[in-house]
Parts: structure tokens; sequence; C-alpha cells
């Protein structure tokens, strides 16, 4: 039995590693932390997601120092804004706590790349070198159990990385046609905030972040390849719905294709299948289902996953059950 | 040609008023003002809200002092704040100008009842008393024209007495049995603004404000009769959905019941109809819709509007055009 | 480990059986079926449902006659037409199989009421007799446990009664004051097919079935007294919202109120909480969440179930698992 | 005063036709109609759409013979499918009424595509040829009021060409990389029929028709290039976003991007704007929207369409304005 902590417990992400866990048999969730200035605090989770009564009633208890979870848990789930993991990261990892970070605080390696697409330094190079970009289905376990710092891929990355390497990875593609991602999220992807923007009335599908969003260099540097991403803001709550644009080699064919996505045949939570895939069906799920088309040389993949799940707390836990050997998906049906 | 104001341009009631006013061939619309310390100041309203681009492409003014209004122009239109519009419109009836109010600063003629709804103390008794409550199909003209100060029904209002009001005009219920008016409202009618229950994935149908809403004593004087009245939040952006339960008087006919609708039968926008009425056949349009059914001496009717036009904007123009001698529907399906 | 087929499975409740009894460690789910002119038949549930991939693959058998089962199956849920049910039910009782039934076909007792409600002739008043009317929270075990012919609770009459019973049976309600429940249903409680109606550009909304629909007199046979019911349709896949208006008797108190409805203490699927329950905290789970509010001897009680899950398929399952003894919630979270 | 007649006006798109007629004072509308065996025969238009009641009352007729428009009507609108049009069109031009084609059945002028696109051979190649395909912003007025053959663009289509011809015309783009269009279309754009795929319940974001969607050589066609054409269904009612990838030339600088773009000044109906365009500002309205954003040589395209509107009747009224030489929104905002 671990003892977990989630901290940022309160946003979407949190509230859905609070029902994971609720029903993972391994795992003790001991403390759910706010920020100490949070509204919510003293609150219980199913006070704000009323969905959880009755399976997860811990109350969000204010953090001011990382360091009182010392002693306390085994491990840390991050569900919180970028700057916060990339202070407290470090803390809980040098005391040993394995930390499973759901920030992009963790996920660029280089520098620069890195101050761009997140506005500030990163102080930590070295916990940066040493961590592991665990996309479950690529990661390579042995690194992976070998570190305490785990950066979990961002939702975007996550559908595009899975649509688009077994495609790369077999040296299918002509990279000189630069891949496009058009992806449509849902408004949880943007959390749980009083904005005009998310407010209901306001949201209507439209792109935005083109060419800016920072989940461009994290797929780029990911996939080792350049890549047009256009991610949409759609009018539904959860999910995230990729369609991706590219050029096939010459001669590259139908059978070629197929092995490529043979890759997932044994991954339980990757599911290709004919025809095209349809957001309802991996919503509130922790799949991600990929399907494809091509034709004149040219290849269309789509991908769906539930942003918070597969973009996210779902796909956090399963990295975890690999991280401490129990069965990949146990607590992701609960 | 009639120079018009909008006070409090910048929400959803504001923005439908810029609409049909741009396709208003006898008003030139002349000011929009929003409050002093608004972010909107300044912008275009058609930089808040694209559908106007080209339509409507007037600055947001900021309002200091309402006495700027006089001289410029024969008719305001305050979609403000209940306080605003209560400091307000006494200023400018006092210099002549008509006031067309979407707030409930006037609508409840009981000073207590207004404080104890609304939260603080009327402080103009005499223009309250001066003020015509302006239900279009239901105005008396006469009245209407001889005021400066029109207070507009709310929306659920509305909806609510254009369902009730020919059954219990005609004398046909049994008020012992105190009807019950079940409504829904989109999230529009929650107003332009950043609230974490307005955002888009918090907004799931649920009843509020049940015994405490201020549309209930506003029904209730206007309707001379005390009624249960709960509001619902839907998922959807416009238009609300009222479904009144009622005891008919022993021995009322369909004939009669028929014959009190009848009312209706030279009033535009209101479409009674057989069958139950559908929420998307009033959004975007000025109409109300109802229909009815009787059994066993008790009857349900179901009426619906789009809550921003024949729940505010659009009702506030049909009885703005009848003031000044206008066809009623002028403007209305530009 | 008990073997369980499903009749009917092609539809939505159908189809959540399956996902419910792949996570229910007692069952074998052994066989599928449709009827045998369906198109489904001979595809896999997750063709159909591409969710259920890796989860439920069974193939939909098409059934020709229910005699087949006998000696197969522990079980039977018929998710079927209401007529198809009441042909099939009395072979498999009469062979020893236990029958949960989620049409309407043994919901009702008396033959005249029923035969107006669904349109046929009863030709099994014996077995309906014997059949258990099986609200989870309400049901003599002992009795239910002595009959083959499980009656399941529509999904309106399921909200209906949790919100109505508690005060009902405490003796809490002035009943010559009609009670009124006015529900929304999402549009999977009009199953799955190809109707203009349930057509996504023609949901809106409305009002159906108004003092029509078969649901009323099956709650007012349960409640033991007569209801106004008015059923509507949402925009939502999902989910019941129902508002119910009733009159206390005089000076009932709120603590008499809270007291009736702490029969639900110990009853881990009906969560009753402060304030209105809102409809996406009970979607994709088996809860039904209830808030009510009082004031001048009136109360509304609003009660919200996902209408495949509370309304159907998850309270089977606990009603099965009630029978057998089973843990009440196996496989209902999963 | 001009005659003119919808046939096909059950659907989505002559339901709209109705509609902008009901405010056009240029046009008396004669007759609606629909196939012979329709079960909306000797409706009325408003029984089917609630939303017209009061406005347009119109009968529809069944239509045995197109010739019993001659001498009825000067214009016909074909909102019907495309075998329909293409049997119909040539008896009505032949008399010399002019007919606005709404289906796909004069767009292509390739007789093979034509057949492999819509699967029946083209038997008026000579009328084909004499048809003006009329993108109302690009068409030659004089040619188009040469004939009597209107074609009108498709939804997609218009999209598409309104993104993309100010790039192509100006000779902008490195047409070496294929542009990519992915086109998201509300529900309406399937048509009002009862099929499950329409199903409320059964929509969710997914592609379809990849690399095989009739539109994509229309696309082809007109813009003069290859396209790769992904079209999605959305779950929303109405409106077509299009995002498009495109590779500029070398040194291609913004401002020779945003001359590109000035072809649309003196257009009403394109608003190119800064930022990206949101869905919601052209539903209900005739617009097209646009918006786009650069960087390493790569464009990003986004246009907004109502798929009813600019995408079908608004758009075919506006060319008829354009053809008869009225005010060129007549009607259009009604």
């Amino acid at each position: 039995m671990l003892s977990v902590a989630v901290v940022g417990a309160s946003g979407y992400a949190g509230a859905e590693l609070c029902r994971i866990f609720s029903a993972h048999n391994e795992v003790c969730l001991k403390h759910l932390y706010v920020s100490e200035n949070s509204l919510d605090k003293n609150k219980k989770i199913s006070d704000l997601y009323g969905s959880l009564r009755g399976r997860c009633d811990l109350v969000l208890e204010p953090m001011s120092d990382p360091k009182s979870l010392i002693g306390e848990v085994d491990a840390v789930f991050l569900a919180t804004d970028h700057k916060v993991s990339h202070d407290v990261a470090p803390v809980l990892t040098a005391s040993g706590i394995a930390v499973f970070d759901l920030s992009g605080a963790f996920r660029i390696s280089d520098l620069n790349v890195f101050a761009e697409a997140y506005g500030f330094e990163h102080e930590y190079p070295e916990l940066l070198a040493s961590a592991v970009y665990a996309l479950p289905e690529f990661v390579d376990l042995k690194a992976l159990r070998a570190t305490k710092m785990i950066s979990l891929p961002g939702c975007y990355p996550t559908a595009s990385q899975l649509a688009l390497r077994p495609l790369i990875d077999s040296g299918l593609l002509d990279l000189n046609y630069r891949p496009s991602i058009n992806a449509v999220s849902g408004v949880s992807g943007a959390g749980r905030k009083a904005k005009l923007t998310n407010s209901f009335c306001e949201v209507s599908l439209n792109a935005y972040g083109v060419f800016t969003h920072r989940h461009q260099p994290e797929i780029a540097e990911h996939l080792g390849t350049e890549v047009i991403f256009t991610p949409h803001l759609g009018d539904f709550k959860r999910g995230i719905h990729a369609t991706i644009n590219a050029k096939l080699k010459d001669n590259v064919t139908a059978e070629q294709v197929k092995k490529a996505f043979a890759v997932y045949d044994n991954k339980p939570l990757v599911r290709v299948k004919e025809g095209m895939p349809k957001l309802m069906d991996v919503q509130y799920l922790p799949y991600c289902d990929i399907g494809y088309a091509m034709k004149d040389g040219y290849i269309v993949v789509c991908s769906c996953i539930d942003n918070l799940l597969k973009g996210a707390s779902a796909q956090a836990v399963q990295v975890f059950n690999l991280y401490y050997g129990f069965d990949e998906l146990k607590g992701l049906f609960g």
C-alpha cells in the first residue's frame, strides 16, 4: 500500500486523480492540497465535485511548505501550474519522493525553448536532465524506474504523438512535408477557472494559440520533427480530437502502415480501428482511439482521447502503475 | 428619426439592442455606454460581439454622469444592473427623456417586497408609482404613452405571465391550488460575466434560487396571485422554457380555455399552437410560443421565449414601437 | 459465478449492461441477443459501441426461441420492447430462470390500466401478480428473493419515487394538493433509433406526452397517489432531472422533512444533499442525488439520475446484486 | 416583383430560403415543392418549422412535373438531391426560367470526375458547360447574367475557397506543399433525415469521408490545385469551421498576405479579422469570417460560415440579388 498526495487537487485533473485513486486498491490517498490562498481550501473535494460524494470526501488542505510531505507519502502527483511544479518538485525528489508531474515544467529539455514557451527560466537543469518524459506506450521502463522525476506528456502532445510516432519510428513519412496537427479540445482543458473566455455563452469552435502554443515545441522535441500545430476550443466539456495530415515516402504501402500501427497490438489503452475514431468512444475513458486513411501518397490520421484521462490523470496513474509494477490498468476503470 | 442611447451596452441584452436598432429605420443609435470602470470601455461593441461587425461598430463610452444625455437623446434603454437603473432613471425622466428600463428597479410596487427582493431600499417611490409595467400584449397603451418611466418585465415573468394571464383574466383557474411554474433558462440569463458557475464545464441542468428568486414576487404581483416559481439553469445559451401546472375550476371546458387564449389572436408575437412548443422555434426570434393540455381538471401550459429577445431586448423595442406609434414589429426581425 | 444473458443488447440500456458486467466478477456474460431481423445481428456489441472495444466484444446473436436459453443461463436481463418482454418472460421464468425485466411489461398491476398505457392486453396475469417491482431502496428483500419475475422501475418513476416516497411514507404531504412532477430526460431515453424527432437538429427542450405518458400510472400506483407528470426532452444525451412541487401538511417542520429523507442514510446510491442537485454529478454514475427546499407550506424536491444507470441498467444490476446476495455496488463503478 | 418557387422546400436549406424570401420585398414566393411521395406534402412549411409560423405558412405541394412551373415563376431554387436537380434543371432553363441550383449537379465540369463523385453519368453536358459556378465574391457578373443555369458552391467549398483564393490568386502559395483543409460541420449539413448517424446520441466529433468526399474535387477544380480535404461532423447544429494549412512561397511578407485578403474590402459578407474567427459570430448570419496567422513560411487560415446561409441559402439569394441587380444583401438579414 503506497501513500500518495495530490497537489492542485481542486482542478479538473486533480479531481480525476481522486476518482481514480478511490478505485485503486494499492493506494492510500492521504492528502489533497491546494494553494494556501485558494478559496477552496478546507472544503471537501466532494463539495467542489458533487460526483465524488461518497467516493472521495477528503478535505483540501492548504499547502505552505512541500517539506511537510516528506516522510508522509511515497509519491506525489502535481496537478499544478507549471511554476508551482517547477518550484515544488526539487524539494520532493530530493527527499526520495517520486514525483508525477502533470504540468509542463519538466517536459522540454532545451532551456531556451523552455523559457520561451513557459515565460520563465528553468532553475533546475539537473533535475530536468534526470526527468523521464513518460508517454507510457513508448517509455523505457528501466529508465522510468530509475528516476524520481516523472514528467507526464501534455494532452495535445499525447494525442499527437500516439498518432504520429508509429509512422515516424517506422520511417514511413516524408518529413519535407511538414505534418500538420489540427486538434480540438473540450473546455476542461482550460482549467477550472472563472474566465470570460470559458463562459458558457462565449465558447464556440475557434482556433487559438496558432503558431504560439507551448505544446508545439513539446510535440516537436519528442517526435524529433517540426510540426504545424493548431489547437482549437470546441463546445464540449471533455476530449481531444486530433486530425493529422502527413506525406508518406514514395511507394509506402497500406501493409507497411498497418504494420507500423501494430506497435499498439499489446498496448491495452491504444485502440487502432478501421474507419475514423469518434470522440464519444473515449470520453470518460482512459483510451486513445486511432484511425487513418491514405491516398495519393498522403495520410490522414485521427486520434481521440479524453483530455483529462489519457491526456492527464489516467495516463499519470498508468505510468504510476508501470513505475511500481502494478497492473497497468489498475484503478483506471473505477 | 429618434435618437437613442443604450446604457449597459456590453451585456447580452445590450448587444441585442444594438443588433435590433441596426435594422430599425426610425432610430439613430447615438451612444453606447458602459460603466466608467469597465474593461470594455473605448472598445467597439463589435470587438466584444464579432457577430455585430459591419452592422454596429459604435464605441462603448464610459458614462460618468447621466446628465450628459440630456438634450442628446429622446430615449434611453437601461440594460444595467438594478441599482444603476434605480439611480440613473430619475435624472433622465426628470429631463423628459423616455426611459425603457430592462432592469428590475421599477417592476415591483410594494416597497417592502422590493427591498427584500433587491437588497436595497427604493429611494424614488414617486417615480416608481408613475412607472408603467409594460408587458406589451396587456399594457394599457394610453397609460404607457403618458409616462416617461417604462419598466420592462423580467424574462421569467414574461414567459410566466403570457402563459397564465389568459386563464386568470378569464377566471378559469381554481387558485386554491397554487400554480407552479418550472422554468429552465439558458446561461445568457446570468449575464456576460466571468463566474465559475457560468463556466462551460460547470453548467448542467439544475434548479437554483428555489423560493428565493426575485422574479417570484414580480410574477405574483402582476398576476395577482401567489405562485410557486422554480427557475433552473439549462445547458444552452439562449431561451426560456416554462412549464406551468394549474387547476381549473370545476367544469371548465376545452372551449373556454381555447377562448381565453384567443386573446392573442391579433398579437403578432404570441403564437398559441396545438401541441407543446419547442424552444428552438423561438431562439433568436422575438416570439413567445404557447401550448397546453388539460385532463381531470388540471391544465399544463408551456411557454417558450428567447430570454434575450421576448424576455428582454426585443420586447423592449416592441414597447418602444408601441410607445411612439411605430409598427409593433419594426426592427425585430433585422 | 452466474451465467447471464442480455436480450435487447444493442440498445443503450443493453450496452450499459455489457459495460457493467465486464466489471462484475461474479458474472459470466454468456449471450447477447437482438431480434432476429435486426440489422445489428452478428455484429459485435463493440462494433456498435466503440467505447466497449476491449471490454466487451461479444457477438450479437439473433434470438429466435427463448427456450434456447434454458439450461444455458441463470438470469436474463430483458432490455427489450414491452411486448417482447411480455412474451418472453413467461417462458424463462417457467424454467427457473430469474428474469430482470427493464421494460414496462410487469410494472402495472391493474390490467385495465396496463392495457390503456401499453396498448395491448396483458396475457399473463398470474405471472404479473407474482412479479416484484424492485425499486431497490424500498423493495422487500424477502419477497424479491422469492420470485423469478423481477420488474425494474422505469427511469422517470425511479427519479420520481426516490424523491417523493420518503415524504409520502412519512405522511408529511397534503395530497389534496396533487403533486406535480416536471422531469427532463436526455435523448438516450428515446432509445437507439433512427427517428426524425431524435435527430440532432430537431432536439430542443420541449414537453411531450403531457397527461398521456405511461410512466404516470406507474408512478401513481407505486406512490399510492395521483400525480401530474410532465416529461420533457432535453438537449443532452444522458440523465433525468425531476422537479417536484408538493404541499406539506400544516405545521410540518424542516426537522420532520429531514428525518423523512434520513431513510437514505444507509443507502449507498441515494445522496441527499444540501442545496439542489446538478445533473452532471450523476451522469455516467449509478447515483440518485436529491435536494429540496420548503417555504409557506410548500416543498420543492429535485432529483437527478442517469436515465441509463440508476434509471435502468445500474439499478437492474443493483437489484441483481441484492437478489443473489452480492455487494450491492458490485460492477456499478466499472 | 419576381415570382419564385423553391423545390425541395422541406429540407433545412429550403426552410432558410422561405425565411429569407419572407423578408425580401422584390420577391413573391409562389410555390414550395417537395417530392410527390414525401410525407411532408400538403403540410405547411410552418408545420415542419415552427419558427416560420406567421412568417411563411405556404403549403408544401407535391411536384410531379417541372413543366407545371413554366409561365408561373421567373426563378426556381433547387434545394434538392443532386439527381433531382440534374433531371429538373434542363426542363426549366429550356423554358427561360432562371435556375439557382443548390445541389452539386452542375458544379464539376469534368464528366468523369463528376460521375465518380456523384455516382451517375451527367446527361446534360451542354447545360453543364453553360452553367456558371457562382461564388459571389469572385463570380464574373457579366457571365452570371448571361446564363439561366446558376450553380451554387457547396458549403465546404465556400468556406474553403473564400479562405484560399486570395492567396492562390495572388500567387503567394508554394503549391508543392499540398494545402490541407480540415473542416468541421454542424449536423444540419447532413440534411433533415431520420438516420441513426444523425441521431442526437450518436453525434460526436469525428472525421468522415476522408479522401472520398465529393466536395474535394469541387474545391480542387475551382481553386485550380489539389488539396487534402478532411470533413468532420461536430456536435452543433449549424456552421462550418475550416482550418487550412498551407506553405507560402519564399520571402512572402505579412504585407503581401494582408494585401491579398484586401480583395474583400468591398465585399459586405466576408469579414477578414485580426485573430481567429469564432463559429458563433456567423451562426444564423450570412457572413464568412476569416482570420490567419503565419510563421516560418507557413500560413494557417481559418474561415467560418453558417453552412445553411453563406454555405447554401443566403449565398443563393446573394447571387440571385446580383443576378437581378438588387441590393446584394436584400432579405439576408430578415
